[in-house]
């Protein structure tokens, strides 16, 4: 750290009536999400992503597609729907994109999301309205997020031998149809998702089915 | 997910251009910072945090307390920082706030995030500038980013049963000067982690010296 002295960053009458107690508790209300496993496993190791580590690689691998592919996207708003979107998780955990319940899953995320909104430490005062966007909005930002939110586990389960597809049986036709949106929206990232779902197929990570 | 029709993201001319084996190749890359073990722990775990949820952890506090002290950052570029202000260690490793070592820690990463830059599916032209920046930088955006930086393990050693300090034999001094500067940047802060460094020590969990 080089010496520069700081300068004073709050206001002091404004933080004179912020109790820190609050505001550390609502950090620990978030670090919560570290403990949510979903079904990938990390590379190069034998344990289950979480969301929170997962909820990090989203936001980077959003940035760096967005620029690259010079997408006509809000950064600031990207980053913020990528940093909470899988947040309703703490209250009502992960669900694996196969499950039965998936399609029920947004109510309780919702409500957990809601949960977190009213926290007295809680200073994010648009974090309904956010999640709410990336879960049910049609923007760039959120069609982006849904791309890269289903690349990033494939990718995972590529390269760690399938293990997650192949402890839940999937089929390929079940993986095809998963991912068939992206074809509207990123064609290059659907034509590369097609040719890995042959090729785990042939390597019986995916059942041909 | 909603009905909606999917819209084209990308420009097809440019996209064409882009090898998505490359991207992914980068992706990959980043997952590296998932296997960066720090010292602390995460709370109500036996395991300890990594680099990677830690970040995630960085910007969503960062971003909160900014919003709720209204101070005068820029959101975008405040995240940005936040998301890769540890991307270093996947080649250096994560480096103890107390190790001998730790005034030499950035010579490796600034050679890490030079490498990742360069790598062909990176998108994020800027990430020098903006790791630099965080290490280097005064901004309001850095200086935040300081402040919560030693917060956070700070907190999660405090819930931990000061297990981190306990390991490593820390004393209540070495925490109170390497927590100082907090006390010209953001007073409410520093007086809350003073009155716990007492609490701390007169659980044990820190040597009183």
């Amino acid at each position: 750290m080089p010496s520069t002295k700081p300068l004073l960053l709050t206001n002091p009458t404004l933080a004179s009536n912020i109790d820190i107690d609050h505001v550390t508790h609502f950090l620990l209300e978030l670090d919560a999400l570290k403990r949510i496993n979903r079904r990938s496993y990390v590379t190069h190791t034998t344990r289950k992503e979480n969301s929170a580590e997962h909820s990090w690689h989203l936001a980077m691998a959003c940035w760096s597609i967005a620029e690259q592919f010079e997408l006509d996207v809000n950064h600031e708003k990207l980053l913020k729907m990528a940093l909470v979107h899988d947040l309703g998780e703490i209250d009502a955990g992960d669900t694996f994109l196969f499950a039965n319940s998936r399609s029920e899953a947004h109510i309780e995320e919702r409500a957990g999301i809601a949960r977190l909104q009213a926290e007295r430490g809680n200073g994010i005062m648009d974090l309904n309205e956010i999640w709410e966007e990336q879960e049910t909005g049609s923007s760039k930002e959120t069609q982006l997020i849904r791309v890269v939110d289903r690349l990033l586990p494939f990718l995972l389960n590529l390269n760690t031998n399938g293990k997650t597809w192949i402890d839940a049986n999937i089929t390929r036709s079940q993986v095809t149809a998963a991912l068939a949106f992206i074809k509207d929206s990123f064609p290059s990232i659907h034509d590369w998702l097609s040719k890995n779902i042959d090729y785990a197929t042939q390597q019986g990570w995916l059942v041909d089915a």
